[in-house]
């Protein structure tokens, strides 16, 4: 059974609270049962943290072992070096999901320096991007 | 039911032919035979154009009545403005489609413009990302 | 008597449909019936395409014996080297035009590659800018 | 009857003693006269001045009340947020005049800073871009 | 009783030892001390921490429920996408201190993240500049 | 008795008309008397002018006696090294004041020529922010 | 027989009517008819568009028989990806030739944004240049 | 006999009282009158102001008969557009004066927006800078 | 006894997993035991951290009594300013030492923000380059 | 009987020693000799040096009478302004040459200081580049 | 008896015979001795070289006692650290000449690297620009 | 016995007498004297030119048989094109080494161009660094 860990990043804990305009005003808890009820061939996973070192070393410890990781960074999709270095360094694939367009808010969203360490990415499509990304995986161990 | 049309731009009528190693070897026309199989719920149309012109007069021809446009505008994604004010001034959403990764190739990719004309982008994903891109419309479209 | 060409590059077609908040809701062929009216001393002449090829072959037609050429050459104004060029080659003089006023858009827009080839511009006047590229081009015939 | 306002920033004054084989040989003040006896429907004001701050009071003075104000800011175009912060301040719509073509000459003369701030630009169309000024304003002010 | 909170970023907890030709020689919580008794009539709260995931948290807790928060991010004022994000999505109201003048020092320093997700900025004025703050909410909760 | 010197830059004699729904409809004479009556040890002046010459020339005129200068120097802050000099040049510190967040306005109010020449800023807290500025003088006179 | 393609761009067809002084007075055609009887060897084939969409047709339909293209890319050397791409699909080898220098003319045609496709160009030496890229495949071809 | 005119601009008035490290001590004034009388062969002005308008009002009114005109701008050297155009308007030829060595200072010091209307540059050489310019239109005017 | 810190931030856990052909095989574990045998005169502590706020405390801890700091800040060296902050606040010297050629890396690499608060940076020597920074110190210890 | 000099740069004496997977594995001496039996209606010199005042010092020497100069200045063209000083002093026509094709090697190679003050520029069709170049001088000669 | 050491570096041996209508048809050689005449209360010395290395070693053997060195660095100026770290290594004062202007031509030109080791700068003023150098020295070895 | 060679660029002759706060006041001759005692085990070579030719001519004849080159380029580090290209051309292995830590001066001086084509960077740790460098090329030839 395939394991997939959903992976988000600072202030998404807050989602269904922050920004609703933008994000809309579903938990990422509440959608994430529901993704789980979806996809119920794939063993789901979730992890959420503000703290940057924590992502890092979560990635550590099951990016050797997952068979697809999707990874919602936040802001530090655009600051974060190291998060970079991590995915390099794992061997799981990765696909970077933006809830939002990030290329049509402000211009320091443009630029994913996690991008050139991800097999690709899924921008602007709401939560939905999250069940495209399983799917895309699901596909990928299918044939 | 949904009418969806698959925009192709210039030079991917060469899939197979091009730089297999990037964009492997399968033509568009037999993957599209594929996904019209995979869909039979949806009205799948195809176009593909060398012409930013003849690009230009097909959205003027299907962007006010389509339920949904999945485009890869190809090299005149990164250069064309003409089809940036095109999406905007049709009204059928467009979902922005790259087979490769264009974040992770020459410096001159990494720069949609239009994107900011888009609902979203599919990047990376090879040719699955225009099946997702329909599976998105019609989740869409059923919401 | 004296021959004008008024020439309009892509999406121009649109008027009327795309964006009225910024464009007004007047087709530009209602809007050229009226000029035509208002001008009855002037052999006006109108051509618009969305192919940047179609617009070079038909500056390279008229370019050689017209009075005077107006050219609004939408989203081509920013991005077409070749427009510019073809001006340079030509010998009749041309005042460019804008409906809206580019500095005041996107930064894109701001800059136009077409101006060293051109007499002036007028930009930001509405449709009007047409009616007074006329009258600019009167005057100087008389003088 | 309606009052429109010319105003000339630093230098202008020079005219046709200044680089005669770009601005010409007439005085401003004698091109004036001939405006007011073109245009006998308007009441036509003239100011000129070398300093920024009389600008800046004169355009506080007239901006409330003026039914057009025609604006050849001279170098402070590309120099004066204080201009563009005084036309935002101000009710009466302007409109940008440029004698010689600005985007045609050095490259900080292509930069406006006061077009985010003005209904639209005439550049590059001589003397004459005043005279098409009023007739906008005149057109603006029928319709 | 209006409820304050002053945060302070990495590094300031060395406030007293870092640099004092810079900062002065009072550790900061000798002089939150002092402010608590020049404020009596507020609940003032001091949260410091060189986590930039612990001050997210921070802010998440406290940013729904605060009269006001005035946020010195240190050197993550530079950097963190995260903070301007966090500030944006709590509804608390922020202003922004530094103790030194921002302004004067590396040019690294002269950008600040959060500045678009902040009332204003306090900078250059000491430790007073924290006090400024504290004036500024009672001043504003008056009226 | 403390003498303070509170000096506006251009556009700033329309506060009260100019743009109100950024900066509020009091007219700063109004503002000025309300700080006279709430400082009433200080010795409080008032100037005001649209001329960057008289800005410097009153400048020099109070700048090596005044106890503290309070400068908001409006659209010249962004252009004026006439200024910065003269602030270096004179003895009598200065506080730089903004009444809107100028880092959350257009980029070209992001960058403040007079910074580097005062002792601090304070910024985007509306008028109050000159009772403040005038708040930390006293603190800083009577320590 | 060596099959070669001597292809050229936008406004290369006004070859002797356009701005002489840089170009010469020579049509493309009468110097075309000069190559083939100065190489009898080769058979020479020639297109020109102003159009980049058959721009790419035409190279898709050649490009992979071809012994060698000998590509003018004229204006769209410097803004098309998309001839970029074609020139990477296609295997016949392309060798760049421009009439003039464009190193020696405005900016914007310092950079080619097609010589990472081809072999290298041949720039500045006129006309002479197209023989000199013919030389250069037959050589080529005979060792 | 020859005339020259010294004009110094902003904050030049404050010599003798301005950061002495960097200028020295001694007022212009004092160092004028000890130049005319190195100089009594020459007809020496001198003509000081804070105000740009004022400065380009005086270039017009000796600019078309002086000798020769040796000009240090001050801050207005790096900012003015308008000072470059009076430069460039007038017909008496200009030596730009520096007291300090403007390349060794501040980043936006190093720019001089009227160097390009002016015959050259002496910069760092102190008070005597002027002397040296004295003797330059000296020379010129003898040969 | 001279008491050194080796410190490793983000992914360096990683070592002997992560892109060996770049970093080697060997765990940073295995090799600190090394050093500790080849330095018997020397207290070497050793402590890794992925979170930059645990990388700013322990710096807070050690930086004021350790004889050499050696750090190898992984990503951070990139993008972290209070990195930088620490080392200028803390009194212990500090070596940067990066096992790779970081000048041969990707382009966001070759700035390293802290190093203007080090003693200097010892790049590209692989492994071997925390013995040589060792050596530093100790030679420096001696002399 | 045409004179022409063929100079090469800096590391060209390497030449068959050098990254032979980029410049071939002939020496320069032996491919010289081979031009000279090829083109024996023409007087060949040869110069190399690394040192660039020997190459300014052979330019002043030779460039005032020879016919001809193709000159692959290494890395100096990208660095030298000296030789573009050179090449704009003397008389002869000088072509540049490069082996490979910089503009698709690292971006420093991209800019070539000389092209300025050459005739043009051969560049990635091998040593066959200093044969086309003589190619071009003759057919000049003859015409 | 001073010492002065006038120094030129590349392409200034041609002098009179490059490019006369910029820089006159005197040779140097020719012009030095009228310098030599013109003051004979100075021991002038002359050295030119079109090698960078030759230029540093002149300025190592006669920069700790010559009374003062008037450099012409030619094209040296706009390209050579080497030259800045040896007038900041030795110990007599410096003074830069160029006889055109260089901030009037080519934007390479307008960077000196050699102006912050410099005392100051005359450009623009011809031959005569090591006259008033020689004449600076000479006042300021007087005073 | 390994054979090491150390090359100094321009100004390092002067080390001792050049600005001895920054590097110090010992002669690298003196220096270099001492390593070959501390290093009795290594064939230690000197060569020193301010040429950067002679540096090319040395390190092409002694880049193929070394066993390793311990370089400090001193200014050609930050300009050398040609530096670079040597390195990369010969096959011994060259570390690159500073006295004074580059990244913390000027900015000029943080770009190394020769850097790509070393095997590493020590900077900052004075003459010591060199010392380094032997040590490091032994424990490689021992390894």
């Amino acid at each position: 059974m395939a394991r997939l860990y959903l992976i988000n990043g600072p202030n998404l804990n807050l989602l269904g609270r922050r920004e609703p305009e933008i994000y809309g005003s579903t938990t990422f808890e509440q959608f994430f049962e529901g993704l789980q009820q979806r996809f119920p061939e794939v063993e789901l996973h979730y992890f959420q943290s503000n703290h940057e070192g924590e992502l890092l070393d979560h990635l550590h410890a099951i990016g050797f072992s997952a068979d697809g990781i999707i990874l919602n960074a936040g802001a530090y999709t655009h600051t974060s070096v190291a998060l970079h270095d991590a995915l390099k360094a794992i061997s799981s694939p990765t696909v970077e999901v933006h809830i939002s367009a990030i290329h049509k808010r402000e211009a320091f969203r443009h630029k994913s320096l996690i991008a050139p360490a991800c097999v690709g990415m899924i921008s602007g499509l709401g939560l939905e991007g999250y069940a495209l990304a399983i799917q895309y995986f699901l596909n990928q161990l299918q044939s």
